[in-house]
């Protein structure tokens, strides 16, 4: 036994689980694994023998199987990469992407792994990105606005169709025989953490944000799932569970099978579940109020945390509990960012372009933020509303769409690839305002993500355009650096890990040196096309000019 | 001598001059020769020895020699080509672009072929996109607004830089021993002519479109131009004529000089000069009202024809005589139409697109065209202002710019390259209705230029857009053609032509047999989003969100 002591954060993703082992008395990231799932994302058929079982469009399911080969695999790996003593490994947090459940017996068999189920593919674990569910959050939504259920205004006024009820609703409806043989309806984080220590404990992050509960109130009242549907009405008592545990406890201990799975010691302290972008934000050193954290990738997660308890407009979620213990935790997102420069890189970037890549040896994405850093604020003349796949918050409106304005004989690929990314802090600014005007502060921004990375020119303008500094986690893998420190908050101070996540964060999170700081002349320019961006996304994102909702109408119709 | 005589019709380009040789029976084309300009269109600097001497941006300038190279090398190379006897070629016309114009002695003799004045830019013909008068055209709006000046009306409230006395007064500005020395200042068409006969004759087509002059009314007062400038008072009767020439007309006969030049017949009738886009209109067969003729190529010019004088919005003109004697001819414009096409394949199409182009070896606007015909009207979901290089008609602003909505992660190159391509058709119609709620009709269009030719989808989409048939000219010269057409009348029915352009259209303009016929069901969708067009088209362009001239502002104000 070492006198360092380990903890483990297992990052459950969309395509693959992460094992990183971290020092606890430090945060230093000391050896990762990834198991990549057999089965993926699944939105094509299921992955059975014999007659093929095909999906409708929008479906995305995953394989329960693959969660446990990620403890089989990526754990062991780790371990033996890191040549660390499974004796000195005193805690493990996992976190999950979420809305992510399924439907399971009551010792957590899932049912697609059972004979009588295994070709229904209501019974596969239904994916957070799985969209076949939204007649049942239209009905959620005019149901609860019908019934004036206050809990709805937690949730910027509308549930997505990704969450749990929207999913549970859509079993009922198409596989009432699944619904009926579920004896639980669970998270997937959930799921595993029982996986690892045989006990059924359920989150506070995914059961506020997904499921709205809150600690105050509780689940939405029976009478409201009544109303949805009569065989709704128990649905928390009998599939679900009242008990849910704030993020930052234990869970409880590895049982001698999951001990096997993963060679760690059984009784090894394992934490609540969390969700990858809430558990980022403790690693990136943020615990308190006025520090915004962006996981930046494909779209942008906004966390933030508040004393009190604040409606914010169309705001993903507000949660006591939700991301640290004692505080209410806000969520605001971006549905398309890295996504829209993946598309305007994969569809609009002449061979030139490609050509000149390839001979100078860069990355086309390279090639495009070096010709796009060396511009002005505003010389490119253009404006872009960041709508390619919706918008998140605040409008909440998935059936919005993208704008360019501004183009000229003139206009280059590197400027409308400028005007996207600035588009996109834009975006931002919009859900930094809507937190302050509602009383909820927002002094500085901490990154994590793909994006900040790779990206200087977008880093300098997001501090440009928000004129507030912007940092970056020193973390290579910061949510499973997160779910480490709560593993180490699990096993607790005396096992060698610490009692609170305050103290986790002092000790395990650190930022880069680097900090993009907003230069005033940009700033001075940028306020002026924030201005113009303000206006153009009114007029086409609060009803008063519904020509993307009309487009969208007439393609359906000739389609 | 043969029994079949000949007209010839010389087209005077931007890059160069082309000479049409056509059977006078018939119409039909016998040879064609084409001079490119030597010194083409000089922009950077005057093609001189010795130290350089630099052009400003927005300078267009031509070399009238290149004109005069243009008889002597394309007219006798045409001549060659067809086996044709000089003696059987009866007359002559020629058409320009407009405005361009000259500062000339008495004689004729150029300034810029002086040594005195060679060396000055102002000395050289100012092409028709020579765009650097524009503070001497908002003089001249602004004056004529404040001096209520009615003649401002026949131009849709607005004169172009791009006109006569914009830039007359441009070489005053910046050049006044330029403008002393030229004893006259005249249209390049004119020029040409003269320098065929001998004779100075001005025609009613630039002088109506370009110089503001009308048949009713003549030029502005004189009091205006002292307005304007005190040193200005006279210019029409010091430097320019009030004898203005309807088209149609003879302006005399081919100097023994000139028959030298060309290799034809001292004697030879010639034409009163024309304007290509004018003289195209009798070419596609159209001498009375209801059928537009559209010019399409980089730009679309509209030209109609009425009985009447009617004020139509954001009209570049109407002219009596302008473009048929004894009608008036009315001119509008799109000021971006092939060149925004042109600008897309340039700067927005993706590698794997070229790479499926060289395979299949096909040119890639044939495959963008291939990938966007199969597509239903409303399919790709997007909506665009075709205002890349401006508006002309009906907005007449410069400072608009263009504008895509609807994009989603999913929008493919071929469908924005189909939303472009339905803007203009919508920007068409915006005209065609501007002309009907003023009382011109509009039942029928003709197309003649590059793009008719090369693009099926757009005839059919124009059609669909507009609902109205579309046919195309025959020639393959269309000006050209339009051009000989006025040569046969200059020469009359007793030498083997005609006595009027209606007997010449009769017999020498063809439409080819294909009708593009409005398609119902995709009518009933263009409505539709016609109706979208229409309200972003009035939103952005009529003052109520100004943001892209804001754009424009902060981009001048960085750069």
């Amino acid at each position: 036994m070492s006198e360092n002591k380990y903890t483990i954060g297992i990052d459950f993703g969309t395509e693959s689980g992460r094992a990183v082992l971290v020092e606890t008395k430090t945060g230093k990231e000391i050896a990762t694994s990834i198991y990549s799932y057999e089965n993926g994302v699944i939105d094509e058929k299921l992955p059975l023998a014999g007659a093929p079982v095909q999906l409708e469009p929008e479906w995305a399911l995953q394989d329960p199987q693959d969660y446990i080969r990620t403890f089989q695999n990526a754990v062991p790996d780790m371990l033996s990469l890191a040549g660390v003593n499974s004796e000195d490994v005193i805690g493990i947090g996992i976190d999950f992407t979420a809305c992510t459940m399924l439907p399971v017996k009551r010792d957590g068999t899932p049912l697609c792994t059972l004979p009588d189920y295994r070709r229904n593919p209501h019974s596969w674990v239904k994916l957070w990105k799985h969209h076949a569910a939204q007649p049942e959050a239209d009905k959620i939504n005019a149901t609860a606005r019908r019934m004036g259920e206050t809990w709805l205004d937690r949730y910027g006024g509308k549930i997505s169709s990704e969450w749990f009820f929207a999913k549970t609703l859509q079993i009922l409806d198409e596989a009432p025989d699944i619904y009926a043989a579920a004896d639980r309806l669970i998270e997937a984080a959930d799921w595993v953490v029982w996986q690892l220590t045989g006990v059924e404990k359920r989150n506070s992050c995914t059961a506020g944000y997904k499921a709205m509960w809150s600690k105050k109130e509780g689940y939405p009242p029976d009478t409201f799932f009544k109303e949805l549907d009569p065989r709704l009405e128990n649905v928390v008592d009998q599939k679900m569970s009242r008990d849910i545990y704030p993020i930052g406890e234990k869970a409880g201990e590895l049982t001698p099978q999951a001990a096997e799975w993963t060679g760690l010691k059984a009784g090894t302290a394992v934490a609540i579940a969390n969700v990858d972008a809430h558990v980022s934000v403790p690693a990136t050193t943020v615990t308190g109020s006025g520090r915004m954290v962006m996981i930046m990738g494909t779209s942008i997660c906004h966390m933030l945390l508040g004393e009190d308890e604040r409606q914010v407009e169309g705001m993903c979620g507000v949660v006591e509990d939700g991301i640290i213990p004692g505080l209410f935790g806000f969520e605001a997102g971006q549905s398309g960012v890295g996504d829209i420069f993946a598309w305007f890189l994969d569809n609009c970037i002449p061979a030139a372009y490609q050509r000149e890549a390839r001979e100078r040896e860069m990355d086309i994405h390279q090639l495009l933020e070096e010709k796009a850093a060396v511009q002005k604020p505003g010389q490119h003349g253009l404006l872009a509303l960041d709508w390619w796949n919706g918008n998140r918050s605040v409008l909440v409106d998935v059936d919005l769409s993208g704008l360019l304005i501004g183009a000229t004989l003139g206009t280059k690929a590197e400027d409308i690839y400028r005007a996207l990314v600035e588009a996109t802090a834009y975006g931002t600014r919009i859900i930094i305002e809507a937190f302050e005007k509602n009383g909820v502060r927002v002094d500085e921004l901490v990154a994590c993500g793909g994006l900040p990375e790779k990206n200087k020119m977008l880093m300098q303008i997001y501090a440009d355009v928000t004129g507030r500094n912007f940092k970056i986690s020193a973390a290579k893998q910061t949510p499973a650096l997160g779910s480490a420190m709560f593993g180490a908050v699990a096993a607790g101070r005396r096992a060698g890990g610490y009692d609170t996540v305050f103290e986790a964060a002092r000790h395990m999170a650190r930022l880069k040196n680097e900090v993009y700081q907003p230069i005033p002349a940009n700033q001075k320019i940028y306020d002026r096309l924030f201005a113009e961006y303000v206006r153009l996304h009114d007029y086409f994102g609060r009803g008063e000019n519904n020509v993307m909702k009309t487009l969208k109408q007439i393609r359906d119709q000739v389609c």
